[in-house]
């Protein structure tokens, strides 16, 4: 907006107006990053940072940055789980932990898909978990319970073949028969069962199901473009539509990395998550009639940087860790299953450093070779989540959530009406009132 | 702001011109809450909603926040002290952990109140700890080590008689002596050494010391009114003065709390806090030509609201707690003093119902008997704070800071300029920006 002064009065020009008095985005992507407290940003920014140079630069995140939300649900608890958290995020109620679109006396609840889909535009998903999980599931489905992964994959099935939704790229193929692929391709509906396929993807509706269940891990796989491939190719797909689409895209395994206290897991999902950050930014640059929202469910882990006394955290450390705790625990136990019964120190530290590019202590050796005869690759996963969680000073709290705010980001047009701090239901209703829609 | 729509021409009628494109604030009240990290805030506003009503309502500190900050000093690590943190804050320059007022080379930065000093602006310094700790330190003088406190508490006296502050209110009697008060009197510095002595103070320069050292924790005082009166009276004060005043208010203790792990103590200090803001916030409200800008020097513990798995964070359990761990575990020491050796278990339980409404467990009770019977107060403190912490599912991850970023807030005139995510350096070269100071 330009202002010129002219005798006192102030003169705007302003191009365009929707800009600035009535912000109405054609297309909204909202982005979920699950389990991605405040700590989380501070992390991701300073992994980037870590030869300490000054000043730290900051992250795309950073510069998105614009608010904060309560994530508490209508329960006997201040702390959320993921179903209540996104149907409060897609419906604007909140309720009971465990409900997937539904309120706390299981009446069904319209969410922003389908507020949208009235609304004419086209509606997806995009996640990296299976498309039957808890978020996906609340923006897509109705159920008292999110552990019923069948019924709600038969549910979106059912939603799918009614045109409810015109886009689903994520995990879950184990969920989803033969028998309901030809019927989707004998509706026109086009179907990818791997990443070549995903490419070939050309027009909507689609359907991607990329994995069994969940994608594997971005520290795992070595690729941190997981969710900006899927999310590029949904938007270049709803790009052609008529009356604009709505996006959900979730980075649902930074929260699973939370619940393994694995700050290696996490750091790697949340550099997922930010490449699939500026996939969006791109798009709303290039499509300025676009909003672009960001935020997470909940907090996991009581994510902390630093931890135990000590004035530091050093990303550097975990940036020596080239697998996730299970994936190392799983190898070191395959290694130990290998050898010559009980697996010579020489061996297993060899393994180690397969992995992991710091020393270990030999109390830290002890500790593993202890959980590998115990054969307790559980414990022996969070025994290695926690070596790493010393070496590089991270603190955590809990296995579980935690009801800290979490960051909300915003960009396009109405990106100003998300700052400051708010409820996570807010969200939602400021995202219905940008759609036009009346809720009461 | 109104706008006219005038053949495709904005027309915007402006009053005052200041209050939009060039704000001038002519007062500044910039409030440190030291350790406040982003949990403080969702913890202050759960402990008021313990309840469980939904939806819960939003503090006043939810609704003046307007961004986050990087906190990292010019150091070897991510993790600031108090000292560098607030020489940030001051000068706009990072610095070593422990340096005030200085850069890493050892050399002299002007500083806020030196600045607004140079304006003709009044300045001042209100603090719940003694007057020559880190953060009032790091406005007022410049000293290679925070630890140096005599050499600090003498440069605050010279700067004092030289009329470089006109308003000093805090702990720290005892590094003062009755000589320098006489000579503050013989020069028109009134004197207040305690409470009603403070409520007497009528005109600046003024200096009150309320305490030898810090004042006592909110929780052992049983009040939460201490940084608000003290605020208040150097508000007052200062608002006669004819060019306007820039006064930092430090919430000490809620950092000290934070070290402790002793969730208690700590929001008891955010509540002072809290109601000392009120206190900003109505002065705002009465003096529409004033900044309030509200942040922290870093966050302290890695405070989570959530641990070992629980989806559970119980403000209602802490609000049992009627002393700091400290004072608890004194209070049993003396207990067991007074009784014979060893006290019997029913008049330990007796002991701790006189501090805390919940019950202990038979290995709690043998844990407090250990610690009791090694005379180990550090430990039986650290023990208690533990078990507060357990008893409302309160995580912690450290006894030091953390590199997590913290809460902006801000109100009045210029608020909107510290929106989004920033480093600590800018918010005080955006109050130079403000104040008309060139700084290259």
């Amino acid at each position: 907006m330009k202002r010129f002064l002219i005798g006192g009065l102030m003169l705007s020009v302003i191009t365009p107006l929707w800009a600035t008095e009535s912000p109405i985005p054609r297309n909204i992507i909202f982005m979920i990053a699950d389990g991605m407290g405040p700590a989380y940003l501070s992390a991701h920014r300073y992994a980037h940072a870590s030869n300490a140079q000054i000043p730290v630069e900051p992250t795309l995140l950073d510069t998105l940055w614009v608010g904060s939300a309560m994530t508490y649900p209508d329960d006997d608890t201040l702390v959320t789980d993921s179903a209540a958290a996104a149907t409060a995020l897609a419906s604007g109620i909140k309720t009971r932990n465990g409900m997937v679109g539904q309120n706390p006396d299981g009446e069904r609840l319209t969410g922003l898909l389908a507020h949208a889909k009235a609304k004419g535009k086209a509606v997806g998903v995009v996640t990296t978990s299976q498309i039957n999980h808890a978020t996906p599931a609340s923006f897509l489905t109705h159920h008292a319970s999110r552990r019923a992964y069948q019924p709600i994959a038969d549910q979106i099935a059912t939603a799918l073949t009614a045109g409810e939704v015109d886009i689903l790229i994520g995990g879950g193929r184990q969920y989803f028969t033969e028998a309901q692929h030809q019927q989707w391709q004998q509706q026109g509906i086009s179907l990818a069962l791997d990443w070549p396929q995903l490419a070939q993807l050309s027009q909507l509706p689609a359907v991607a199901l990329l994995a069994d269940v969940a994608l594997p891990f971005a520290l795992d796989a070595q690729r941190t473009d997981r969710l900006g491939l899927m999310l590029d190719k949904a938007l270049m797909l709803a790009s052609a539509e008529p009356n604009g689409f709505v996006m959900m895209a979730e980075a649902s395994m930074i929260d699973w990395c939370g619940h393994a206290n694995d700050i290696a897991c996490a750091l790697a999902e949340m550099q997922d998550f930010a490449e699939a950050v500026a996939v969006a930014k791109a798009y709303v640059d290039a499509h300025p009639d676009t909003l672009l929202l960001i935020t997470a469910d909940h907090e996991t882990g009581g994510l902390s940087l630093g931890s135990m006394g000590q004035y530091q955290w050093r990303p550097a450390e975990v940036a020596k860790v080239s697998g996730t705790a299970n994936t190392i625990a799983q190898a070191l136990l395959a290694s130990a299953e290998q050898a010559s019964q009980p697996i010579s120190r020489r061996l297993l530290v060899q393994a180690w450093h397969q992995w992991v590019d710091f020393e270990l202590s030999t109390q830290q050796i002890e500790g593993i070779e202890r959980r590998i005869q115990a054969q307790d690759s559980n414990a022996l996963s969070q025994y290695i989540a926690r070596i790493v969680a010393a070496q590089s000073d991270t603190g955590w709290t809990s296995a579980g959530h935690t009801a800290v705010d979490v960051p909300v980001l915003a960009y396009g047009v109405g990106a100003n009406r998300f700052a400051g701090m708010q409820n996570n239901t807010s969200l939602a209703v400021t995202l219905f009132e940008l759609l036009g829609v009346q809720v009461q």
